[in-house]
């Protein structure tokens, strides 16, 4: 039994009836790159949320099974676990699965979302396969040509505070996480045609070194990291902010020297009089009953949301100028607890469930 | 309300009025010290904890009224309890407190425990003032003369690995965190008497800056930490080392340039004879039922227990020499979650409640 | 003797009158402030600078004296220099020096530089005092009358690379850390008419922590510090670029979870029609013959910098915007390196005496 | 020219005479090894050694040729060298070699060096070839059959401050940095007999990550480093300690979450009767003319020696037991430094040529 809230219960026997019942109606899923950061973080989130069961979690074809704690030793320290190598026989074993999260490559997910929707498996994708409506900007984004692009109109995309999920869907795109900073911070001013026109924000945002995944590799060895810009006017997440504020935008991410989070500065021209107390009220309003995103009036740090699902936005204004300054977890927000988030609210739960520890 | 688990509620009356019950059976608890890194911690886990409720937190008397996220922005960001500063006369107004948690300095928690017992209000102590049994012990170590060394003998230490608290009792010293780290660690080697007699365990533990406290200091300005031994021969969590293997010990203390995390490296020489098999089977039968405490076979760093309340043991036998490698949260394991711990335990809750969204 | 290349001689006395007669040429200086990071990097230079000789070193006027590696471990470890505390009655003392640094509040720079000037001693001043030209805008930036702009007319601003020094000067202004890694990065393009004339170059730079100075600080411990912007829309140094360009920029500030260096991200609108070539022609040109600013094909990281006196530059351009990333080290090329530079070529030693050990 | 000090000359022609004969008299050298950290650190102190000219720096066979500044940013930016791959037929190419420096793999070291030897030219080796005078000894601490084992007898071990180098010698064994750092802390109280004659030293040591080697590694990677014990009584420097010491020792190493630096926490026994004024005394006299290794009163950082060729000692006692902290730069003083001291030493330079920008 996967059931964190059970130290309630007093273990007689009808309440011992009632676990079962709640344990039948469990929501059962499995994880698909449960060996990388976003993908063991959710499968973290997925053990503590008492909606949830996780049947099964994979790393790729080649792995060797290891318990969870082994790869992710910080994660679930008393889960049982066992991450098992993916291979395509598995989806049989997978039948009565509720839904499946993928925390894969993109060219991984684009193949595999099919099969599972196929069989009535909802998809909840973490990668960037299906953020975008068409082949085009797909192909642009990632440099390949997707194999199934029969599937956009369908996937939703699932910023979590600007959409409103169709529980009926079959396939959800959760945003990267550069976009979820950028967009978070901007759409407000962005919908309520703040800003001048045809002006270009300017987003600078430094990533925390798991944004670059899991892996052995000499540009993120421990020795070599330092702050640096990286893909400069030229990163595949710009497409998907252009996309969600319906306006170009000029973007820079930069990698910082520590593990997880991101700070986004995010600069734009507001529209000839437009007051601060104007911008600021859209922005408490846009915000005020969003329980993972807060306008804050004191500076925000990236230590204010690591480890936890929340993003926090200060804004400023002044002489025609926006600056909205906006922090989150890459791994949770921008990622692992925006899926939850997602899957809380495709299936009827409480927004937050199994987040609340976190905050 | 307080209720995080209240999000699986649907909201009928009937279950409001089970929730309106429930509120009423709460643990009702204040938090002195609340300003503080361990304070914070606490009144984070208290919070998430659906047995207890905050009803009140307090600072220092010369604080103004702050809300805790203004204080501790990574905690609790959706609470909206309000920090106040301490002062005597509150005393009154806290009459129908279940238990008080200190996370004070030694000489504030050793005045102003009795008046709270006196009250019938349980205290659990972080500090160092309960930690000894005789006065002359206290004053080694800590350097000034205990104001009511009379409660000395009423008050439990609360290892909780080791120890069975006595529920009825009303104080309760929460052990260091490097003796935690360190006494966790050799214990079970001690009590089954593997060790030459009169050798002293050598032990170099290496903890965080949150281990220094919470303040403007230039020793813990960022730019001035390094990796630095500090209280060499002289620290005093020694002596409270020394009293929990009955041993003498050799301790040094080092400052790391992190900020959450003690790793202790615990080293002593084994009687003649003693095998690495005996030493192993005996180390997983002291822990194999606490859900805190792990001993793995792969090495365990502080990433592995930082933000967690695990403690996680390796052990390696050589030639007659035992080393134990310790890892845990200096500000959970090491101060919050084993209050917390120690709460649950004492008013009848599951020993981890209110722990598990972190591991 | 301070003759670091006094190792290559042989005390034959031929040479030994050499080494007097060297000595007696030395150029004599004191450091005001010696005990900031700023300054104890200045007095290491100088210390390692054959040309140079440190007669003697202050911090403020409250400090006890100390010696210069009990205030800076890592520099001039061998060093018997001991820091002093300021006193107006030194300047009598000092009437054989040839230079006095200040690295001071700007207060104290704007006090005592027309003193030491009347003597005779030529000032480099590390702070604020005297990078403009008219009260007006010094108030603006600082926030408070200064109290002798008689002096702003000879002050001369060392922002090395774009300026000729007049050695007969008498006063040097050093510019800004944020000035001077956002200057070297778009004053080519500024000054060659590359960008459209009205757009505001957009800033971000992010800080490691030394920029903030040295003390006791809660925003500065280690614990409390992660990346965040602060200053926004409201950084003195705003300015400071401003009047280096010619033309207004947004500037935002970002301190880093790290020691040592700036990172800036620069982004500007291009005129139409020009090109990359364009662009990196102007680049490589402005600093082709500038031992301590070099255009690198490959990304620049603060890493590269740390502990040098180089800033390193790279240039990108795509569909009409300009993007400079710029790093330096805030001590170095951004303080002390800068004064060192200077101090070279106004006493006509080469520009990078003292300084080659580093890079 | 490789000249760091040309900039004193005004370039008459006389003085062009002399420069050219100085070159003439230059040690040529070539560095093996030059990609890694300790390799490419070499490399920019023998740039800036007026002493010594680089002639050739390599990386291994399947290395493509990089600049210098291209692997190692931080290193001699104005450095033009390329670093080519190895291969035996350079060895041709660098008939006119004084001296050549390994930072190879043991393996390789063991296998080059007589090659080297043979053609006349002296061998600096910064790997474990050749720190043990046995073939039994080698075997056991590297775990292979050392292949020339003839050379043992004519390797002298290059602990500065513990040798008188004999400059005749054509192979030297630089030591290991962990050894340097724990023998420079006992070395003197083994050498006065001030230990319990059978008492084995507990040394812990902790070294940033750099000491690991450059290269991709999971276990090196940013996110999954984190303080952890490894090796545990079972770390091939175990044996060069006691060797060293003339003692067995309990060695237990720590990777730190840090670049550069080791602090080691040493815990030895003393014979009954031993003052803490004699032990201080012996460690006084072992280092006052010793310009590389210091004894300070106040406490050592790892900060205070990072980017320096120095060791800094802490000497501590207390009731019959002896603690020194020992903290040294695992790149400089633990390899490139120590191999520059020797090499100065070896060609009867100043033993401090080269480093004295440093510190």
């Amino acid at each position: 039994m996967n059931l964190p809230d059970s130290d309630t219960q007093q273990n007689t026997s009808n309440e011992d009836k009632e676990a079962i019942n709640r344990e039948q109606k469990l929501i059962r899923v499995a994880v698909l790159g449960a060996s990388g950061y976003s993908g063991s973080e959710l499968v973290g989130l997925l053990h503590n949320n008492s909606h949830f069961k996780v049947v099964a979690a994979y790393a790729s074809a080649q792995a060797t099974p290891q318990p969870l704690h082994a790869i992710a030793p910080a994660i679930a320290a008393n889960c049982d676990l066992v991450v098992h190598p993916w291979q395509e026989s598995e989806l049989d074993r997978l039948q009565d699965l509720d839904a499946v999260f993928f925390a894969l490559p993109h060219e991984t997910s684009a193949e595999l979302a099919a099969q599972f929707i196929a069989r009535g498996i909802k998809v909840f994708d973490l990668s960037g396969a299906f953020r975008f409506q068409s082949a085009d900007a797909f192909r642009n984004a990632y440099g390949f040509e997707h194999p199934h692009p029969e599937l956009f109109e369908q996937a939703q995309y699932a910023l979590m505070e600007w959409t409103q999920l169709d529980p009926r869907g079959m396939l959800f795109a959760i945003p990267g996480c550069y976009p979820t900073a950028a967009t978070l911070a901007l759409k407000p001013a962005c919908e309520s045609a703040l800003l001048v026109p045809d002006a270009r924000p300017v987003i600078t945002a430094i990533s925390g070194v798991s944004g670059a995944g899991r892996g052995a590799n000499l540009r993120t060895s421990f020795c070599e990291v330092s702050l640096q810009a990286y893909g400069v006017l030229n990163h595949r997440h710009t497409p998907e902010i252009a996309k969600n504020l319906h306006r170009e935008v000029v973007f820079t991410p930069v990698l910082g020297p520590y593990k997880r989070g991101i700070l986004a500065t995010c600069v734009a021209e507001l529209q000839a009089g437009v007051t601060e107390e104007q911008v600021k009220d859209i922005y408490q309003q846009a915000y005020q009953h969003t329980p993972l995103v807060q306008v804050r009036e004191t500076p925000v740090a990236v230590d204010h949301v690591a480890h936890t699902p929340m993003c926090l936005l200060n804004v400023h204004v002044k002489a025609g100028t926006l600056v909205v300054v906006s922090v989150l977890d890459n791994l949770l927000k921008g990622a692992a607890a925006q899926a939850m988030q997602a899957a809380n609210v495709v299936f009827g739960k409480p927004e937050t469930a199994g987040l609340r520890g976190r905050f």
